[in-house]
């Protein structure tokens, strides 16, 4: 398989996507890269050509560009060439830690939707951070892709959401919950009221109800599917609150004397075992899931780590054949919706 | 003053209830106090009645209740009688930690709203984590007592916001932030769009913009402003996430050995203070702003310490009398408008 990344994006870049592109390289022999960005720049980084291309590109998109117009007018940006090859079929997936607007822009411009996908989600795979329970982690979107749904999109979002979680997670029957305000089947606004029933009304979706962004955490559910406003709202303050707590423990160590410096030290295990759990980094990067094939984006600030995480998260996608079932999916979905259309035709 | 208090409501009610009253009787001499319940209940935990009437009611409102047909139908509960008391001006506020929804149904039919607010806004204090600033809390509206806004609630809960700051938090020029998923002018949905440019273009409002969910305790306002919808499901999150914290540093030291249980003797002092800085009931109880007298709200798992908080948090809104200038600003602004109409009707 072959991977294409914006090598010119994040904070870091070229250097640490670089790295982690080659300590993925040396993982996974079935993967080559198509390195986009500047020619001398990206070889200067590299220790070892092995399987990977450097295509030199002379524009880039920089994080506070307005995305749209960005990924017009810059063509010959590494965002729009590494997301032109897999268009155009040179590479499998399309990876980048740069500007998230250009990059959703060109998955959707560029890349393209599946057919019967109104708009794709973006999505996160997050902690369920509870050592008693056998689950690790659960498939969360739409994390802001889109300001405005509507019912169907979200409805889009459940199956897309299920098959990620069977196929890249290897959850048989994935549990489908909708973020809402309350648990009763009657809570929340016309949206999410419509969104409960259709959920609830489908046969081959194992929906379990209503959860509450208090409890997303806590592992009641495989996917939790959100319109992207509220899902955006009740991510950043979930990552705000964790960055929040581990600062005050900081501040608390730097100012409890020596008492507390010791403390720190006997607990700096379990103090470990935490950042990893609710880290950003741990579970992959966000999918643009709905997209012909995967589009993923990692955290402007990621390291080598980071990125070496999100490029096996790429190739289970890849491996799985996830995206392929999607097609399927909808494909048979959209016939038979036809079929079911007939007779209004008639 | 006289509180009127829902000695019924909440899970440790009413033994922590009457227990917090006598604590804040015995702290605050010109307080008096109309509980009202089970006579025989509430006369057993009594201690010492100085300064505490008892008035006997027969029904109890309980937490699952459909909140508008329960204050129809139960005349004779603590909630509807003790909102009553302060409806015919026997009492100065209402207090309570029961059902939250029959509290604000209460509120918006018995005590009701000032001339000029639309909607009242469920207004929650929340921490400002950070040593190295002088502010410790702000203003949060509205948390969830209307599921769907219009651009005019907003507004009005940033005067409510700024009247609280001012008034009851003592912040002279309150900083009022919109929540919103980006900090830059044209983001959000239309709604917020719309009511950026309104907070914007109002002079006696000290607008600093867009807040997003993950900055939410950082302080960077005073008053932070989030339709109903958006700001319940962000401080769900962030309670949540907060307890999940505290919740994996606990089994962390559980399942770390000796050297974790040392680690946390040594270090107990900084979780206590972490513990009461993001601790729910430090700052008070949620109060339905926009309503003629104080209508607070403590969680339902208030112990007595939390009551006392929640009980000098009313005698601070009656001391400062923040209902009062709300009253009187927003009837200046209606007369206003009404001068300003009067073309219109010509």
């Amino acid at each position: 398989m072959k991977i294409a990344v914006d090598a010119m994006g994040g904070d870091n870049a070229p250097q640490e996507i670089i790295k982690g592109v080659e300590q993925a390289r040396d993982l996974y022999p079935d993967i080559e890269f198509l390195l986009f960005g500047d020619e001398k720049k990206v070889n200067e980084q590299i220790k070892n050509n092995d399987r990977i291309q450097v295509i030199a590109t002379t524009e880039e998109i920089e994080m506070g560009e307005e995305p749209v117009r960005a990924i017009r007018k810059k063509k010959d940006s590494s965002i729009v060439r590494a997301a032109n090859a897999v268009k155009e079929h040179d590479a499998d997936a399309f990876f980048s830690a740069g500007n998230t607007g250009a990059v959703l822009a060109a998955g959707l411009f560029i890349v393209g939707r599946i057919k019967g996908i109104d708009r794709p989600g973006l999505t996160s795979i997050l902690p369920v951070p509870n050592p008693a329970l056998k689950q690790n982690n659960f498939v969360y979107l739409d994390t802001g892709a889109n300001a405005e749904s509507k019912e169907r999109n979200l409805v889009q979002y459940a199956y897309l959401g299920k098959f990620y979680a069977q196929k890249v997670l290897g959850v048989s029957e994935p549990r489908i919950g909708l973020l809402n305000n309350g648990e009763e089947e009657d809570k929340g606004d016309r949206l999410h009221k419509d969104v409960w029933q259709s959920l609830n009304a489908t046969e081959d979706l194992n929906f379990v109800g209503n959860i509450e962004a208090g409890g997303m955490l806590s592992g009641q559910a495989d996917v939790i599917v959100t319109d992207g406003w509220t899902g955006n709202a009740a991510l950043k303050a979930t990552e705000g609150t964790a960055r929040t707590m581990l600062s005050l423990i900081k501040h608390g160590i730097m100012d409890g004397g020596l008492r507390a410096k010791l403390g720190y030290l006997l607990l700096k295990p379990v103090f470990g075992k935490i950042a990893k759990v609710m880290g950003t980094s741990t579970y992959g990067g966000a999918v643009l899931l709905g997209l012909k094939s995967p589009v993923v984006k990692t955290h402007g600030a990621s390291k080598a780590d980071a990125v070496k995480n999100t490029i096996s998260q790429i190739k289970t996608m890849i491996d799985s054949k996830v995206i392929e079932q999607t097609v399927e999916y909808f494909d048979t979905e959209l016939t038979t919706e036809n079929v079911d259309k007939q007779p209004e035709n008639d």
